[in-house]
């Protein structure tokens, strides 16, 4: 019997679990390399106890950089059997995550079946849940309720979640003041805020923040922690509103430390490219370098439609300067639940991103597969092209969709190919062009 | 009769043409703002004195970031008339140049048809075209070829030329020793470095660079100073080949402004993110200012089918970090001839990209199209929000695709909509979200 209650505690204890070793493994680290950083709080492993089946994966800003994605029942698709088709496709895909946002029903079935089938770790955002769970008015649940469900996701194996613990009444009146353009965009953020207002009480998840800690503490759950004053307009980034929730965010994350709580902090959002860096720095200074989880950043307001590319940008920029996790972004945001395609869209614009950041921050091993491609791409060879390419599927149908008349060229140059006239070139061979 | 030779002269000269109070006015800037820059060729004004029905655009790190699309006749795209209705399309998405690479059949006609009829900046890249207009072998042509060529371009009122006239010599024995994994991936440079290897000659567009100044100078064009030795792979980045052809580009940058020709500096490739500012940078140290023309930047190798996005990344990273136009790169990149919804693809990204780039860099009025999309996002405002969009059809049909129960929301949240609670609980409504 090993006696620690979270992986933190352990790391802290000089205990190496079975998950610490493995996320070394992965991340082609000494096992005495990756425990400090999970005892400082610097790598997340969020692992519930009760999820017997994960893979557990590190998340931290000198890690890969992991991707969630956000699925669900709805009313639109309430087959369970298909969503978690759909889930397994998406880790196939290469989500380290998966959040499970449902929106519909009796929501207790699917996640248990998603803690006990599928192997990414699982995300949810309780307050959420509660309105759904309980089939009440938001306005007639309890501090209480909203705690209940906290612990019920933690006993069914739930790995990390999402509260919006650093809103406080305080917050009603500044967003009252500032005049934000668009107010509070953070589903769960509104739902609290919307409580608050309705209730005249105080968040729930801050004033009761201790008894989560115990909660998550047992079970071994990881606090992500909400950014409710999330910019969701470029006018709107880096305003006092966000910031100051940050602050509250960082004082929150230490307290969770003190009970060796693992904790990562959610953050941006829409946001100018130039403040990007900015705010990832003020985030591992208030946050004591606790994992940050960002959405986005889009940076630009006026792309739907394309909001994965804006999303890849942010994020891409964001990952490189320190934030370790990804949410993935659709092309459906802000328009529609994601379809089948948009969610494949959103998780390989994610991954683009999650991976040229670790190139940029020297990831080990980060490169080597681009490598592998140049080489590839030198010596024409089109089957090493697709062992390396990030969706292999989608290559190969543009190049069957116009052949080349040269098998050793592709149709976008034909015989003007730099590679084969250069590689004609090098060997002191005439190249022919007409 | 005003007395100059090009926009560069003029603006020199003090004398006010048409083409810089057009783009001054474009800017938001004033002419005394505008003209210094155009002076010192901080900004170029790409406008052949023949190409009549142009509408003139500034290319510039301060001025709105301009995006490029390459079009032309090839073998499998031979109607005059197809290829020009593409470059119409093109323009009305919001390309503000089109560089003609036609590869096929007598190039002529249509690159007339353009300058007669495009009113976008028309480039071309004459060594390219010089194979395809003699119908002879390569290694059969003389230096005196590619130089009429050149003119020839000019005559027909083209604005830009790419010209690789930074390698010499001495960069095949460098390309040679520093086996770098992709050699050289530059169309254009290949063919000036395979004839040079097969003819045994120096790079007749270094050697007679003065007599090419000549010539644009009289009709005004504008010289794109190819970058041959562009990384084809995030290994090859920044390396000795690259960095020494960019400080011949330097010294060809300022013989060219002795004699009041416009010119552009044109640069990676693909590149590691965190490479990507400090290039952007070492260009205008070298370059003394002129205008960067990037091709991407590329940020990871192992995307082909979603080159569009690893473009958007490292594009608008580059410019917000000085680079001034940005040639877009389309999903078949690497892969095939691109297709219409390809080039559709492209655009947007590129769009996207320039725009974030905007923001970021604070050119003037760039984000007041974001800050109308957040007021009408505040609003639950539809019709406002599609005419902020950057594709607003191919918004609208997603949103049409899935019609939520409820018109003041989306399928996506539906009556979880963060802005309706918001929207409801700032006004002291009862939220209802069952």
């Amino acid at each position: 019997m090993k006696h620690y209650a979270t992986q933190m505690e352990a790391a802290r204890k000089g205990i190496v679990t079975e998950a610490i070793e493995k996320v070394a493994e992965k991340e082609l680290m000494r096992v005495d390399e990756l425990m400090p950083l999970v005892a400082s709080g610097k790598v997340v492993i969020c692992a519930n106890k009760n999820h017997k089946v994960i893979n557990p994966e590190g998340i931290g800003s000198m890690l890969k950089t992991k991707i969630n994605v956000n699925l669900g029942i709805s009313k639109d698709c309430k087959d369970y059997d298909v969503e978690l088709e759909k889930v397994m496709e998406a880790v196939k895909m290469g989500a380290h995550a998966i959040m499970d946002l449902s929106s519909h029903g009796n929501t207790i079935p699917f996640r248990r079946k998603l803690t006990a089938e599928c192997p990414a770790m699982i995300g949810t955002v309780p307050v959420y849940d509660s309105v759904i769970h309980y089939q009440r008015d938001l306005s007639t649940l309890t501090a209480k309720d909203f705690i209940d469900v906290v612990r019920l996701h933690a006993e069914d194996g739930v790995d990390f979640v999402t509260l919006h613990c650093g809103i406080t009444r305080k917050t009603i009146d500044q967003i009252r003041k500032h005049k934000r353009k668009t107010n509070i965009v953070s589903r769960g953020g509104s739902l609290v805020f919307a409580w608050m207002c309705m209730t005249g009480e105080e968040n729930p998840f801050y004033e009761y923040y201790d008894d989560i800690l115990e909660i998550c503490r047992e079970y071994d759950v990881t606090i992500s922690l909400g950014d409710a004053c999330r910019p969701g307009c470029l006018a709107d980034a880096s305003d006092v509103c966000q910031i100051e929730e940050l602050v509250r965010l960082g004082e929150l994350t230490k307290r969770a430390w003190e009970r060796d709580v693992q904790v990562m902090v959610e953050g941006p959002g829409h946001m100018p490219l130039d403040q990007i860096a900015a705010n990832m720095k003020i985030q591992e200074t208030l946050c004591g370098g606790a994992p940050f989880y960002v959405l986005g950043p889009l940076v630009t307001d006026i792309a739907p439609g394309y909001d994965h590319i804006t999303g890849a940008i942010g994020g891409a920029i964001a990952a490189s300067a320190g934030a370790a996790f990804l949410c993935y972004v659709t092309p459906a945001e802000h328009l529609a639940l994601p379809n089948v395609n948009d969610v494949k869209q959103g998780i390989i614009a994610s991954k683009i991103a999650a991976h040229a950041a670790d190139i940029a921050k020297g990831v080990r091993g980060a490169r080597a597969i681009d490598d592998r491609m140049a080489e590839a791409r030198r010596n024409l060879d089109w089957e090493g092209q697709w062992s390396c390419a990030i969706d292999p599927e989608t290559a190969k149908a543009i190049r069957a969709d116009r052949m080349p008349e040269h098998e050793d060229t592709c149709s976008m140059c034909g015989k003007f190919c730099a590679v084969r006239s250069m590689n004609k070139a090098l060997a002191n061979e005439h190249i022919d062009i007409l």
